[in-house]
């Protein structure tokens, strides 16, 4: 029988039900939840937050926050919470023990066995997950909004999402990526994060993790490969478009700026917390899940401003080693060196003085205006891609704007279902 | 105290005798050796082949060639043998027991306690080393060359080598290596074996390397480094010279396209058999008792014509890997890829039709030509260091030719010392 093991050791977690159980839900207390919840109602079903098999109860929370781990011990870095407004609770009279049907855009979505309604002081929360209260950090400000009750419990999928094009590609749950890498051949896995249409330095990065993950597998047939698993999931004005993200990361593979055998490209809903050194250690829970043995961390890893310091995350990586079940590959960031010719990094080239960093918000801004950037900074057929995208998904720009926002295709649909209502 | 910890955990051999013991010498029979014999004496006697401490005996050549191991169950691959005349043997009277003292170059050298004195089928000792008795490997022609009969025993350095510019700058014991290393705080060292002037293609085989051997070690500090250690020995019409190489390699990293910290040149006396994969294990070998933890393995490492298959050495690196002190990393070859505009890895690029290969041959008659390569394939500094070696130390070309052979600069001396003859 196949396995599937994931973060410390415990196998994935599956609570996803079979179709066609629209007569099973019929008269239960239906409660509808917003996109965030139905992002992570999916990402717990499909085990791609294993152990976790719902929402955090108290306890659980506590412990994240004051342990870095759940009760029994599993390292565990941010809360996974379903909150709700007080008022809400009172009007469909929720207790405790309670099982509910949660509704996302007009559709059954999950089962919710609530076993914990509980308070949580969400200034203690932002505190311990981001090391600050201030609201300025997007992590705090979502933390914040939260509607002032928390309810803890499992939750079961009862209608699978049906993904939209172009993200029906790219989305694999937790073991079809076990199952797609062992049909690779591929013994080790390097995790890449992103949230980025790839510019060279973010290839060379990849590019050196595979080196670094290929440890000391003989070379004779390709044994180690790489995931590129894009984050998607709330975006923000100036982010690249989702579509655009995906797209264009395959197409590093396609038009062969990698082996067609060593890389993957796919994606995990979830909404960023640039909660810095705690969503490393998430990041790392989350592909040990995916079936990844390496994970690559550069640079103020998920960071958000000057809220850490570039190896924050890095140093809390390295203090909890031996509780993560997947191994970190650190780098340092990428530059352009006119001196090498080429795209180098910070740990092996002299040439620092000259060194030319990449800039983000240059290559937004040249984007922006449809100029096509110079190959050294990106390659062309990504530039193709992006602008295809931008003009086939977005509205006219591979940017998030107030506009893409309002007219944003669904990532997923749900299947309607006849339901008799309690 | 400081601990000297070289392959299978043996300390490191440290058999030299304190300066001015020429009283002591006085008297002993005195055997002149040619210079193959000189440098691995040298070798023996700083702990280079630890835990060897002299020239083998019948047993543990047999051992090296029938089990890969020495009679204790060390790894070990490749015959290091004295050689003598059998006329030689009986002119001088010689008898296991015996203690003669070595002379090379007008100099003791090393005093020498013979303890085995034996007869071995070169023929098998060919087949069992290269894997061919054919006479156009070089390295069974070597075996082939030696004199007919073997003396096993000990030795120890009486005469400490004086290297001659620009070798001085290079030379360290591999005691004075791993204090090297422990200065520059470094914990993983890789080695990358080399007898080349390096074109761009080794520089990114290097720096592939580094990445493969920081494996998870966090980036705020550098902690791993390259160890790039020349082989320097017999020579063939043709090769680069040996100051060329040294001074090319070094000029790596003076010239930026190499971090200070993260860098430096050293080199073994050791003349290459080219023996392909027992050549591989024995550079793993060596590189252990240099300190170093991680040693790159490219495409048919140490081979010579169409003897091994490219992968023969890793093949075999990985079937001992359990008995190696010492992480291999293996690499495939790199190319320069029109498309990707850059050098990079077979591994790792997907546009193997577009490849060009470096073409050592090709490099090589431009640069006898005085030609400038191309960036792409060579660092303008490393062109100009080579040509200036070449007029310095060659006969105007970077290549041995015969003229340079009958003209060579010592690459170091021996003190005269006033013993008294027996």
């Amino acid at each position: 029988m196949t396995s599937y093991v994931g973060h410390n050791g415990k196998t994935i977690v599956d609570r996803v039900e079979a179709d066609g159980r629209e007569g099973r839900l019929g008269g239960m207390l239906t409660i509808p939840v917003r996109r965030e919840i139905a992002h992570e109602i999916i990402s717990l079903s499909y085990g791609f937050f294993t152990p976790l098999e719902g929402f955090m109860n108290r306890e659980q929370v506590e412990s994240t926050l004051n342990e870095m781990e759940l009760p029994d011990g599993t390292l565990w870095s941010i809360p996974i919470v379903f909150d709700l407004a007080p008022e809400k609770i009172s009007e469909y009279g929720l207790r405790s023990g309670d099982e509910v049907l949660l509704e996302y855009d007009g559709s059954p979505i999950a089962r919710f066995s609530m076993d914990d309604i509980f308070d949580y002081n969400t200034d203690e929360m932002s505190e311990k997950t981001y090391g600050t209260k201030d609201l300025k950090h997007p992590g705090v400000k979502r933390t914040h909004s939260y509607q002032g009750k928390f309810i803890g419990g499992k939750v079961t999928l009862v209608n699978e999402p049906k993904f939209n094009p172009p993200y029906d590609r790219f989305w694999m749950t937790p073991k079809q990526h076990i199952d797609a890498f062992r049909k690779k051949k591929w013994k080790h896995i390097v995790a890449h994060q992103t949230r980025n249409v790839p510019h060279t330095g973010h290839e060379a990065l990849m590019k050196q993790a595979w080196f670094a993950a290929n440890e000391d597998m003989p070379v004779d047939q390709i044994r180690t490969g790489i995931l590129v698993n894009a984050i998607i999931g709330e975006k923000r004005v100036g982010d690249y478009i989702d579509e655009s993200i995906l797209l264009t990361q395959d197409a590093l593979r396609q038009y062969g700026y990698f082996r067609e055998d060593v890389h993957m490209v796919t994606f995990t809903l979830w909404d960023m917390r640039y909660a810095g050194p705690r969503e490393a250690i998430f990041h790392a829970i989350l592909r040990t899940n995916l079936g990844c043995t390496h994970h690559m961390f550069g640079r103020d890893h998920a960071g958000v401003g000057n809220f850490y310091r570039p190896y924050d995350a890095q140093d809390l990586l390295k203090q909890y080693r031996e509780k993560l079940s997947i191994k970190p590959v650190f780098l340092m960031e990428n530059w352009y060196c006119p001196e090498c010719a080429e795209v180098t990094n910070a740990s092996v080239c002299g040439h620092e003085k000259k060194a030319q960093n990449f800039s983000g918000t240059l290559l937004r801004s040249i984007l922006t205006d449809g100029v096509k950037p110079t190959k050294k900074v990106m390659r062309p057929e990504v530039f193709d891609v992006v602008m295809k995208s931008a003009s086939d998904y977005g509205v006219g720009s591979p940017f998030v704007t107030e506009k893409y926002l309002a007219s944003r295709r669904p990532i997923f649909n749900l299947r309607k279902m006849e339901v008799q209502k309690a």
